[in-house]
């Protein structure tokens, strides 16, 4: 059973109940279908047939939406790519995917374009301006084209490629089926969350499952998403007021941002009452503000990863309080949702008691098929059918997991993860680097920020601005260091060679806490 | 995902929260755990290996629960019969499902004895007496056995086979996949039903899905159940007090022999807050007299059959009331949970507009695999995929749907589905009788009950009694008719030859008015 039922599903129950409001667009769920199916008619009157991929390179908006549902409408494939990536890591990951068309909107249209044509991938401008030449429109797409029927996508059927982080370098494209799609959302409305009345805010992108999968859940339950384009504080209070909003995934990055608004006070944020947040941990001085400032607010902690669609634990408002509270409760990354299993191992996948830390494994129907065209990583991460999440863990007497440690060498800033050897393969290829090392430091409003660790060959000499400068060229400014050690001492290692960056941590916080 | 995972969370999440109760006899979740893999190992020692089949002739009790558990843990199928069956009955099922193990209570066990002997069938006494020679004792197999491991059954795995009524007088072995009661136990979570505080209170025997349904909703969120070994008014009551009872699904009958029951204001009936009602429609005046005799309770009704495992719709309590009631909501069947889809389709299998009736069809991953050995009957239920629900209906304008006929020749009775063609096959064998049909006629408590129209052969005499003392002996009491008419007419029939039973239920009407 496939995404176009849960369409069908919102049509039958609620026609005309709002769908998607962006901006000054609002649309019905009849009115969304009967867009939705004309733009598949369109991308399939283009070619795309049941497998192919279609690209997307836009910031969060209605055609976004609209796209993700008629692309496996006709059994397509939607890649969503990173918004912040650079050109560089765009045509890696449209080499890779291969899509038969490439979605554009104002901002992203330069760099897209010029991909498109480099690759030969038609492009199809969703943006507010005037089609450009040689692009097809995407509003004249849907006016002159012929409803498509729904071709009915199995469960196994492929409905995303979600790119994550790459551990060597290379990004991982991350397949999620329908079924994965749709599990996750039931198992989202079995957590009481996206319930039809919801009026649910979208302030993650839609290139990452966080953005998808509420939108799948509302579609599911046939409530209201109001889709914002990207995280501004005051316009996401305009929004909540203006909207009545009632939900929201959000990272603590943006809760603390919201809350320490100036203008916080001024708008009326009774109807938010059900806050999601997820990507990074929330500190507990965070949580503390979050609790006062937002008073009639449930919070929910969601732990997940791209790899599961993504949710796979929850954890609910009564651990944030009163006795569960006083237990620690509320630092755990939750309880496994209804559908979801979990298994805490020792370094031979075998498992370990309560409250011993060891790697959190998880497996449901939530979990993706693989990597996209990489069998090895493929076998590694699903190691006997179990997601290898990478984070240490352990698990109470009551099922609560609290994560420990990431196994994984991974940053995660602002909710997003970052590889570090990522950022060490593109450090190491500046002609003056000898060895480098990238490491997490501690962050009030990112949670973390990427810190490198550089050794200049004897001969040469560079400074921490050229060495920003050189990656900022090559990827994604978030991946980017913040801040550079250039040192001369060898970094420290293990008995087996490998850099020991706790230990790099602790130097660090040490010269931090000194100055 | 097999059920065995939903046995293995409730643990990790409420190991110490009750899982079952029977009687004076309650077990925690980790209690259950454990009691199950020894029996699975046991049932494993015995010879069952994955695909074999494991019958119970049972009323409920914790070892019908725990052999439900103990058999798919291994990889076996849990065949639940129906012990209001004539032993006839009985053995054509055990014949046709070929079971390795069968599994008898004090109640069954003459029965089932003979049937085990007879039929070369090891039989267990899961009973309270002392365990006969040649069985196996239950409490014996879970003392010495070993436990047994998960042998890890996928989605597609068979997990029960169900018998339903046949229509051509050979009862249909529904097959149910782990996944179909894996889905079919998130959708319940996801309409807000089964929550893991729920003291949940089978009435409903545990040989229907509407027993096996709500029990692997409460394993899958860690709540309570209480069994009780079948429907008696004051031991509901009493329980309900007891047990501080959440939540039940009753059919419409046992409704109403609680409220009117001398007793009933007797008990505190406080708690029980949700109150599930299927099987057969609920009249206007029941309704009424429910509403206001459990004025705490909020009631769902669930629509649904043994083939969509069961529950496919759900009407909450928001349309039993107020304005929805005004517009006549409250008549409706409900509309599709979370995951299951709706068609309301002409005789060709095409879909009719909104309000226009046509035959109920649905579909999604709640849906049977098929009936057992039956490749026949199962094509023609599953045709293009839909299961063909035999009910006649329409859909309004919110996606409710409103039964208003039975396209299959089928009486409800007490929640029992009864079909007409096997009673009158049964009927038809009595050397008198020359032709016969079998309607529903109204009754008070039962809903429907079955009334016999009987043309004698022109040489012979037969009265009603002769017919129902025939039936008795042949098949279950609920099937056999309670009334039967004796006429010398030939029975109306259509331009095609076929009986045209709503012309025989309005001359019983006309005459039932007349008298």
């Amino acid at each position: 059973m496939g995404i176009s039922y849960l369409l069908r599903r919102a049509v039958q129950i609620r026609a005309n109940h709002t769908a998607l409001i962006f901006r000054d667009r609002r649309q019905t769920w009849v009115e969304f279908h009967d867009r939705v199916v004309r733009l598949a008619g369109g991308f399939s009157a283009l070619g795309v047939v049941p497998e192919d991929r279609v690209a997307v390179i836009m910031d969060n908006c209605d055609r976004y939406t609209e796209s993700l549902i008629a692309t496996p409408w006709i059994g397509g494939v939607v890649v969503g790519l990173n918004v912040r990536w650079s050109i560089n890591e765009l045509r890696d990951a449209l080499r890779e995917a291969g899509p038969k068309l490439l979605i554009l909107d104002d901002a992203n249209l330069e760099v897209g374009r010029a991909l498109g044509s480099e690759l030969g991938i038609q492009t199809i401008f969703a943006g507010e301006a005037t089609c450009p030449d040689h692009m097809v429109g995407f509003e004249n797409l849907i006016a002159t084209s012929e409803p498509a029927a729904d071709v009915g996508r199995t469960r196994q059927d492929l409905f995303t490629i979600n790119y994550t982080g790459g551990t060597t370098g290379r990004s991982k494209g991350v397949m999620l089926s329908h079924g994965n799609s749709v599990s996750c959302a039931l198992s989202g409305l079995a957590d009481g969350l996206f319930t039809e009345n919801a009026v649910y805010m979208t302030a993650m992108p839609m290139f990452h499952t966080g953005g998808i999968w509420p939108f799948v859940s509302c579609m599911s339950s046939g409530a209201t998403t109001v889709l914002l384009p990207g995280f501004d504080a005051e316009n996401v209070l305009k929004t909540i007021q203006a909207e009545k909003v009632t939900e929201s995934l959000l990272v603590p990055t943006m809760i603390q941002r919201l809350i320490e608004h100036p203008k916080f006070a001024d708008y009326d944020t009774s109807s938010f009452t059900q806050i999601l947040y997820g990507a990074s941990p929330i500190t507990e001085a965070l949580l503390n503000r979050a609790l006062v400032a937002l008073p009639h607010a449930k919070f929910v902690q969601c732990y997940g990863m791209t790899e599961l669609s993504p949710l796979a634990a929850c954890l609910h408002h009564e651990n944030l309080i009163g006795k569960n509270r006083e237990i620690g409760r509320h630092k755990a990354a939750g309880r496994s949702i209804a559908g979801v299993e979990i298994q805490i191992v020792d370094e031979n996948d075998n498992p370990v008691p309560r409250r011993t830390v060891g790697e959190i494994l998880m497996r449901g129907p939530n979990l993706m098929t693989g990597y996209w065209n990489w069998p090895e990583e493929t076998a590694k991460a699903l190691k006997g059918g179990w997601m290898h999440t990478g984070d240490g863990g352990f698990m109470d007497e009551d099922g609560f997991i609290y994560v420990v440690d990431r196994v994984k060498d991974m940053i995660i800033s602002g909710g997003e993860n970052i590889y570090s050897v990522e950022v060490e393969n593109i450090i190491a290829q500046h002609p003056a680097v000898q060895s480098c090392a990238v490491i997490g430091i501690p962050h009030e409003e990112w949670i973390e920020t990427v810190h490198a660790i550089v050794i200049p060959h004897p001969d040469a000499t560079v400074n921490a601005a050229d060495i920003i400068a050189h990656c900022r060229a090559k990827i994604a400014h978030y991946k980017c260091p913040r801040s550079v050690d250039i040192r001369d001492e060898p970094l420290p290692l293990s008995a087996a060679g490998k850099v020991l960056k706790r230990e790099l941590r602790v130097e660090f916080l040490a010269k931090a806490g000194a100055k």
